[in-house]
């Protein structure tokens, strides 16, 4: 065999940039289109994600419209509108034709997108797979309706418009409607758009989503009109910080010195910690943010990893709250019991995150149910590589009341909602959350506080079951009971049968589980335990205190 | 709260594009990068790989020196340097400074690296965390020496040049060094570099590979003197493509019929067939690729999946083969049996892979070993997740001889190969393969028959343990039986003793197990089945036959 040997000059003529576009055109599989099934609901799930993030950026109540309908064989038309902001036409083209482009990548705040790959991934997978463009349509209030049908051009990572056009906007509709037409195939299973629409109407019980299948109409009510407190942009914390990512932001800073590049740049830091900071470093806290040299950053940072901090500030983090999990579980779920849970905000990597978690027992809910959520999404592939699952399963259920082999299966809902101004998935698809030793800790503080309510709850249930039948067996031999007693006494059997049965009575108010009728029971008191004053490293620890800096490294 | 009420101007202001080098500077833990341990093995794999296609690929047996240094607490130095043809000096700094650039990704060949990200992804993470820039120096045999130290500017994603400068080349090396520093922890353990460059000595007997590590010297020597076959490189094949890619290429092509340009830029397509795929979607086989409409595009590729076609060529794919494994586990492992097993070609998404699979057992090998291996590089990590370990775990071992709980919990070490132009990894950290079902039932396949082989060894090893047995209670009764014998027959005892003592030899012979003193038994013997004449869907067949289009998706 003549063997071709390459030179370097002749392997250089091969080498080339590789557009983003071309990267997951290649490997979609790694946004998560990686079988036909789930296509479909990754599709919608980025649109109304992206639908959702809008309204409650512009502080609208969310009105969400999807459509799934089948044109043909495996090809589907998806429509998603909204009620949002609109987006303006000149953006129109980036957004939706240029992976890794957004307005949330660049910003630390408790947001569904972060990559910027979400929608126009979608974009590529439908022109991909039906050679298809996508139409978006947007009003921004401006009285006109802005239209383009467009496809990415994958070598370029750039729109190619195919059609484009601006009408009067007759009604006063201000929002974006997307259409796609991609490969797919409907079912309606556990990880489903149907299931994933109801996870986030729980989760969003804010927003009003009608879904139109190829079975019929599902429709989600708004449970609260209100919509949850809006969460704030946050600075970077000193302690998330590396060497090159702090010589990069000292190059472009407008700061005078490296003392006030610290105190402006940075969440929580003082003159005296900035000045403090740079005296053990060996820095002169006047010295010019571009002066510094490699050899001082690297004594900074250094010198940050062994000073006590404050906490990042969390009003930065929005959860949706006892009343909203409570409100949603209710609405979608009909259970017999309920309890939620909030954790106090932590920190992982200098990012502030917290964990909040909903039980719900009974009633309408036959089957275990596990809700994983981060930043209000619903997180439907990939559970068992997700902190949220390795959580429930390092909790003993059975010592709370629930039947259990590794994960539960008992009738009960377990809703799990993790939020952070970054939250760190394992992949790009935004499947599952990564193991962080401090977010699994939360994760299982959090799950145990709410099984511990339940199991009050079950307690008196079980308890209140044997009093029924101890009530039962007490009527049963009443009669004799009564006429024995008489004959022992001389009373009247007739009286005494009345304080039998009012002792039955009472046996069974003994047992009462509480709650009005039809509606479930809800426990919202808290077992929050004193707090120490000084927290070990990556627990949650109250806004401001001081903290630590956390070991690194995930759970493999 | 006053509340900040965004419009769609306003928030079209924070749109911006984020360049690749950013997203994985945020998103290191998508590289591998997720703990200080395993970024060291991660950096010395991506440039041991890159070394080892390198030489390859100009065909020279490989030479890889390996160094990692302690410098600092969690800072070390890691030095990787090759024979292979250099890099030219203009190729220096994009190889090396931008992400998402290399030669490997557009060409559809059996390679160890596939994406460009792999080697600028150890330079980004590299000045990350330690400020430091990455040196590289290569000679490409033009009596000159180039010097690179450059760094990533993550905002643009091309190289900063830190210092640049050419001196003559005294000796005749030619090749690549290549020097980062980079925080991180070393240590020897199942996922370490130790157990990386091991694997690897094991996968590629033709590489010598010296290590210097922070505990002193390990050195893989060769075990074979020459490389294996060079693989090829092929044309996409019909069922692999979508319609937005056959779009594209219909567009960019220069062929001036639609038949010709599926005979010439597809793998395998006749003139027959072409015309007949054009005739069956009702488009005149002599209309100019690029007057083919959308509508045409749609049918055409509905008809291909609907049209038998010939397998791909697998010269494409290059398999160590049985004598290599052998070899490999042989030279590091000093087994007491070995086994090797070549699937033949199978397809996946219009892709060809295959499988190879080495089963070695007990001699120093005394606890299980799982090695797996993707073109010809070890995976260490997320074995979970992995379709090898998946195959591994659905195989009865007991059935075989291997005592197992899932995996085998016996002196076995199984190495598993899958090569292919286009490894489906589940992540760009390239660490499990994808669970596509045709792969996961040739690796199934693969195993199972290696497995048939060393069970015949361990049912004879068994065998000659019970016969020893035998003989040796035999020997010790055969004194007083030779007696009685004697009296019976009015023979001589000693002469009945003679033969009682041959009958024993005999009996031991029985239980002979093969092989020379000190060296493994290998079973070299195949035991492939005659070939069905039709395949069913996704089964690996031989390269030429017809086979139909799979079904897609992955389990889950």
């Amino acid at each position: 065999m003549a063997e071709d040997i390459k030179t370097a000059q002749e392997l250089a003529q091969h080498q080339k940039s590789i557009s983003i576009s071309e990267f997951f055109e290649k490997n979609r599989h790694l946004l998560g289109y990686d079988n036909k099934i789930k296509v479909l609901l990754i599709i919608v799930k980025e649109a109304v994600d992206n639908a959702l993030d809008a309204t409650e950026e512009a502080r609208i109540l969310p009105e969400v419209y999807v459509k799934v309908e089948e044109l043909d064989k495996e090809k589907y038309k998806i429509i998603v509108k909204d009620n949002g902001p609109g987006i303006t036409k000149a953006q129109i083209p980036k957004v939706f034709g240029s992976l890794l482009y957004g307005s949330k990548f660049h910003k630390l705040r408790q947001n569904r997108g972060q990559q910027g790959i979400g929608v126009s991934g979608a974009v590529l997978y439908s022109q991909l797979t039906t050679g298809e463009p996508t139409e978006v349509v947007s009003s921004t209030g401006d009285g006109k309706l802005h239209r383009y049908k467009l496809k990415i051009d994958v070598k370029k990572n750039e729109a190619i418009i195919i059609e484009e056009d601006t009408i009067p906007n007759e009604g006063k509709w201000k929002g974006v409607q997307i259409t796609f037409v991609c490969e797919g195939i409907y079912r309606e299973h556990k990880q489903s758009v149907l299931e994933y629409l109801k996870q986030t109407a729980i989760a969003n019980p804010y927003a009003h989503i009608i879904f139109d299948s190829p079975t019929g109409r599902a429709e989600f009510q708004r449970g609260v009109e209100k919509l949850p407190p809006e969460p704030t942009e946050i600075q970077p914390h000193l302690y998330g910080v590396e060497i090159g990512m702090f010589s990069r932001m000292l190059h472009d800073s407008k700061a005078r010195s490296i003392s006030t590049f610290m105190q402006t740049e940075f969440s929580r830091v003082g003159k005296q910690t900035a000045d403090e900071i740079c005296k053990k470093a060996g820095v002169d806290p006047v010295t010019h943010p571009k002066r510094v040299t490699d050899e001082e950053v690297v004594k900074l940072v250094k010198t940050i990893k062994e000073t006590k901090l404050m906490r990042p500030p969390t009003d930065c983090l929005s959860p949706l709250g006892e009343d909203f999990i409570l409100n949603g579980l209710k609405k979608e779920l009909a259970p017999e019991y309920m309890a939620a849970v909030t954790r106090p905000p932590s920190v992982y990597r200098g990012w502030p995150f917290q964990v909040e978690v909903g039980l719900a027992y009974g009633g309408s809910i036959t089957e275990p149910r596990i809700m994983r959520l981060a930043n209000r999404v619903p997180l439907l592939y990939q559970a068992g590589d997700c902190a949220i699952t390795k959580s429930i399963m390092g909790i003993d259920w059975k010592r709370y009341g629930i039947d259990a082999d590794k994960l539960p299966t008992g009738p009960v809902a377990i809703f799990v909602h993790i939020f952070s101004v970054w939250v760190p998935f394992t992949s790009e698809s935004k499947e599952a959350v990564a193991s962080y030793p401090v977010i699994i800790k939360e994760l299982k503080l959090a799950i145990q506080e709410a099984a511990r309510k339940m199991q009050l709850y079950l307690n008196k249930k079980f308890r209140s079951v044997e009093a029924a039948k101890k009530k039962e067996m007490f009527r049963n031999y009443s009669d004799e009971l009564a006429q024995s007693l008489a004959a022992l006494t001389g009373k009247k059997k007739a009286d005494i049968y009345k304080i039998l049965m009012e002792l039955a009575e009472e046996m069974y108010i003994s047992g009462d589980l509480g709650g009005e009728e039809g509606e479930p029971v809800i426990d919202k008191s808290t077992d929050k335990k004193p707090k120490a004053k000084k927290k070990p490293v990556g627990e949650g620890g109250a806004e401001g205190e001081e903290m630590e800096e956390e070991s690194e490294g995930s759970e493999e």
